[in-house]
């Protein structure tokens, strides 16, 4: 640390390796790269940056802020004795119009798909032990023509992986949140407040926090209804199935209380009594997180062969070039990328046989064929 | 203010008059009231309690409180002339064995029924300006029996005075947050995610809110599904109910915008922007809020021929005796319900004859003969 002239400390040469995609060039994803890199907390990770060197440069340049990269590469360095930031450039994908500032695009949408494509393929050939991706839009991505239905980044990592299935945990300082469903209308989320579902996701979360944490992890699960459902008059599934699941989860041997409600849920995680608060659909994860952190808080996919994290926002359209978007999602992303690669590492060999953190085998399971 | 020897200073004698129930003797609605009436900020209002005399004189002397009262009455003072607190004792309904402190039961739902008959009573007789009840528990007033569908305490207060479809606003510091449905179970309660329900809780909502801020509220609708529901790809209520209302309400006059995600609300609300934030759900408005700004919120009934604030948390049986629970969500119900009074008492002879503060006529209805 510190043997450089940079405001940063450079990470030594053990520091977990992470591809980070810049995420839609049109928003806010370049000026938070370039901005998380040089802030002492990336130092956490060697970082190999996969994007649009001009819009990298043009960026840097518009907002003058300091060019962070040690190298930029046409290919992965092969050496693994790298410390400061590389660039790997991938081919821009706009043509001589450029992409444009703050647009919902098909070229954006483009370059986003291209960097995760090329960050993928370097974890899954051991070339870095993490991914972490800057923003996308789903409607540009849209617009790319993925040529299959389009989903959001996750379903698009997912797919590169050729997993099916994934979770996700929402990280902050001191406890994750982990998800039952993702991104369904509400109405549909709750026909999966499911015995079988929770108890499914608890396994799958439990078994990735366990490897992070060092010990089984604390677990709360939250109730659906008001008031907890007061006894079934305010609604059944707390009876029906939450409180099921978190009895055949704890004849499994896992650490669960709950159901409680979201307030008293957090409220005792924050203070530091659990290490998992399970929602059981998106906003009841989301919306307190950010009531509580703020931005400071990061997403991770739990059932790919490799560990991936990524912003809990977006690209923030409107705010793009303007140099105000707060890195503190990027910089969480990063540090948790870094962090979780590392425990990964150091129990992986034992237990897993390198495969899949946070994912036994019949949790990785392959798309069909059609 | 701060002519007696008293540590708070007392109101003056045009501050409203609030009549306060304890609520469950056997829960820490005793002690958050001793505890309260010494706090300055409870001068905001000339304050008549309503509730045991025995359990309250027993809970000052185990906790050591100072006893707050100025004199302790039979019947309410006719005189409207004083300031200092009145205990206005009601009969005990624990007979010989008294109450059981932390426990839920007959004689404690009693006792908070009978607190509220007579506190209704005196806001309809004109001799208070405001109601503000402490906390009750569902389940000890369904064991004292009312004869009826119990409900809860907000059911109560409004079938004594003979209204049904009362709404519900959260207020804190700041802004306040309205509910589109109550204590329902969230599948019954998404149902009830329609234009012609959001429209009427927003007339209901900014028709009390612009008398107690002065001019029109600016309010905030809240989607329901995540992400607004993306355009139609995560559910449709935003665009075929949410939305429409919001245009409907904005061509009657009122400052509405949205549907914003439930995140977004909240914070541009915390920051100023927004009076009211309208929640489509229970939890999408209660949980964010305890997040924000912890026990210091209390919740007001609007539709009431008069003002009611009461706290926004259970009587916490388990921390009964202890003297640990926190009174802020009491001070800040007292503090809202005297602001509110004196608002309403400023604009009321002009524009409503004495009527119904927040309902206009068709919102005060009767409740049916059977």
């Amino acid at each position: 640390m510190g043997r450089n002239s940079s405001s940063n400390g450079a990470p030594g040469s053990a520091a977990p390796r992470i591809a980070l995609t810049v995420g839609d060039p049109c928003g806010i994803g370049p000026e938070l790269v370039l901005r998380a890199l040089l802030d002492e907390r990336a130092s956490a990770a060697r970082i190999l940056v996969v994007g649009d060197e001009d819009v990298l440069r043009r960026t840097a340049r518009e907002l003058r802020v300091r060019w962070p990269f040690a190298a930029v590469d046409a290919e992965p360095p092969r050496s693994t004795r790298w410390t400061r930031p590389h660039l790997l450039a991938v081919p821009g994908q706009a043509g001589e119009d450029g992409y444009g500032t703050g647009l919902i695009s098909a070229p954006g949408g483009r370059a986003a798909r291209a960097e995760v494509e090329r960050a993928v393929q370097l974890a899954r050939d051991g070339l870095v032990e993490a991914l972490v991706n800057g923003p996308v839009h789903k409607e540009s991505l849209a617009l790319a023509g993925n040529g299959d239905d389009a989903g959001g980044h996750t379903d698009l990592v997912a797919r590169l992986c050729e997993v099916r299935d994934v979770g996700t945990l929402l990280v902050a300082e001191g406890f994750a949140v982990g998800l039952l469903t993702g991104h369904l209308p509400l109405r549909d989320a709750l026909r999966k407040v499911r015995t079988s579902r929770i108890v499914d996701r608890l396994g799958l979360y439990d078994g990735y926090l366990r490897r992070v944490v060092g010990r089984p992890p604390r677990t709360v699960v939250l109730a659906l209804n008001p008031h907890r459902g007061e006894g079934g008059r305010v609604g059944t599934e707390e009876l029906r199935e939450i409180g099921p699941a978190v009895e055949a989860a704890r004849e499994r041997g896992l650490l669960v209380s709950g159901p409680v409600g979201g307030a008293e849920g957090f409220a005792r995680a924050a203070d530091g009594e659990f290490d998992l608060v399970l929602a059981m659909h998106h906003d009841q994860a989301v919306v307190p997180l950010r009531m509580l952190r703020g931005f400071d808080s990061a997403a991770v996919t739990v059932g790919l062969p490799f560990v991936r994290a990524t912003v809990t926002h977006g690209p923030a359209m409107d705010l793009a070039g303007r140099g105000t978007a707060s890195p503190a999602s990027l910089l969480r992303a990063i540090e948790t990328a870094a962090r979780h690669a590392a425990a990964f590492a150091s129990t992986v060999a034992g237990e897993d046989n390198g495969r899949a953190p946070g994912a036994t085998r019949s949790e990785v399971r392959e798309v069909p064929a059609d």
